[in-house]
């Protein structure tokens, strides 16, 4: 089992294209649904009273969720941002951060012997205080964003140091290390203490750095992108997602496996920018996904 | 043989490490250096009389230059620019054209049964006149710049249309296609009738288009860079001089071959960069290329 602790969101998304208007989001959200095509998935999070019933049934039909609290008093994330016309850049609108600015997140019973664990972008502090929470975990994985960065940077390497693995995007990587170079900001973030990290560059792929190597791995081309919205999030659950299913242990020592997984999540990742929020992740099946790796698998072949 | 077409010029580059004054540069000096590892080059070009001597002693050890003519009454094409801190934006400070600006190229009587021709970043409308001096070349490939896409667009497109491949950089090809998504772009590139495209991304690696397969290959990763001058041109170079060396026909039917053409390519595309001017490509033995060439195919294998 994997759990998935992270944001559950209501978007509002702008294109110049499409408004789509309290939508269903959050790195968790994606992270949660990207992973759950390849293993059973746990999420831990926290919603408002403003969450429609809908998108609780829609999360509770791929996932165990009794680790998702609801808060009566309380609304939900919500998040309304706009993107440029190339849909390459995103601004910010509105922030309201509610239910999950002092949510103080608890492991269910159920969860703790969870062995594979997913923190998406919470606070670092409430991360380290998950890891610490659950009995025996094999494989933990972190994510962060800039404002975590630039709030709590020593909290953020103290998780990291608590991790097997870091996901990160590229912009991410350069503000934490402080250096413009990515192969130097993936070896910096090596030396944190993880076994691996993966530097996402959006539509140019990952940097992976493990042990000595660091290998490089272009995006899956894309035509049409509608909604880019939870790309890096549906990255890293698919990546987990396989990884997990495929490993019979020693996760992270087998680089070809390793490897395979990061072209799994990136196909996720393709799924879910083609369709608004979460509906590109929703409308797949296993078969679609597999063609598509297949395909991505074949023209990577030198 | 390949014959290359194109700009010899001095550069005076400046970052914020270090600067150059006056050093040999020019997109035809990187791409046909870059080929002649790999096969017999001969260059078309112009020069004026403040030319060093070791400049023309440098290029005349490692190619044919017959075809690279000297003006005493006018000087060499110079290019002033500067790098920002991450090495990633430049600046042009001056640009004079000099000696290139009215030069009538002349395809020397002992080229014109050159099977091979690389044009590098002249104006389209004397690159349509070159491609129709040889008698009957097998492979044209074709690069260009935004200088020429804003002011003979459509000369461009002419001249792409009498070429084999084109090898573009991503800004060239959104300005060039008006189109933001670069899968879309070279689908436009390949309408204009060469057998292949190539896009390339910087430190991102490139997109091939071929037929119906749109092929992302990422850069290699490199720690350190000195002067970003001349990547894509020792890619160019590199390309072509592999694809040549490699093929026995039908050149560009062989897609595995194409592929490992584009890795050489970007291998001496890093060469290139990590010191000043083409002393990165002047240091380097047929051993150093092949290593790095069998680590970078190893480490894209999944």
């Amino acid at each position: 089992m994997l759990t998935v602790f992270g944001s559950i969101a209501l978007d509002t998304t702008r294109t110049p294209f499409e408004t789509k208007e309290r939508i269903l989001g959050g790195a968790a959200t994606y992270a949660s649904m990207a992973a759950s095509f390849f293993v059973p998935v746990s999420l831990i999070g926290a919603i408002g009273n403003d969450f429609p019933d809908k998108y609780y049934t829609q999360l509770g039909n791929k996932m165990d969720i009794k680790g998702l609290k609801r808060f009566n008093d309380q609304k939900t994330f919500f998040y309304d941002s706009t993107f440029d016309f190339d849909l390459s850049h995103r601004t910010t609108n509105i922030t309201e951060l509610n239910v999950i600015e002092n949510f103080e997140p608890i492991v269910p019973a159920e969860y703790k012997n969870s062995k594979f664990i997913y923190l998406a972008n919470n606070d670092p502090e409430q991360n380290i205080k998950i890891i610490d929470s659950f009995n025996s975990p094999e494989l933990i994985v972190c994510d962060t964003i800039e404002y975590w960065i630039q709030n709590k940077k020593n909290s953020v390497i103290s998780m990291i140091e608590k991790t097997n693995g870091v996901v990160i995007n590229d912009q991410e990587a350069r503000l934490l290390c402080n250096n413009s170079n990515l192969v130097k900001c993936g070896k910096q973030l090596l030396s944190y203490g993880p076994n691996f990290a993966i530097i996402k560059k959006g539509e140019h792929g990952v940097l992976l750095f493990i042990g000595d190597d660091v290998v490089p791995i272009p995006g899956y081309p894309l035509e049409s992108v509608t909604d880019p919205t939870g790309a890096g999030d549906s990255f890293a659950g698919g990546f987990m997602g396989y990884l997990i299913s495929k490993s019979k242990n020693h996760l992270i020592d087998d680089l070809a496996l390793v490897k395979e997984s990061i072209l799994m999540g990136s196909v996720m990742g393709t799924f879910a920018i083609e369709e608004f929020g979460i509906h590109g992740l929703m409308r797949i099946t296993s078969e679609n996904i597999l063609d598509r790796y297949d395909k991505y698998k074949k023209l990577l072949h030198v």
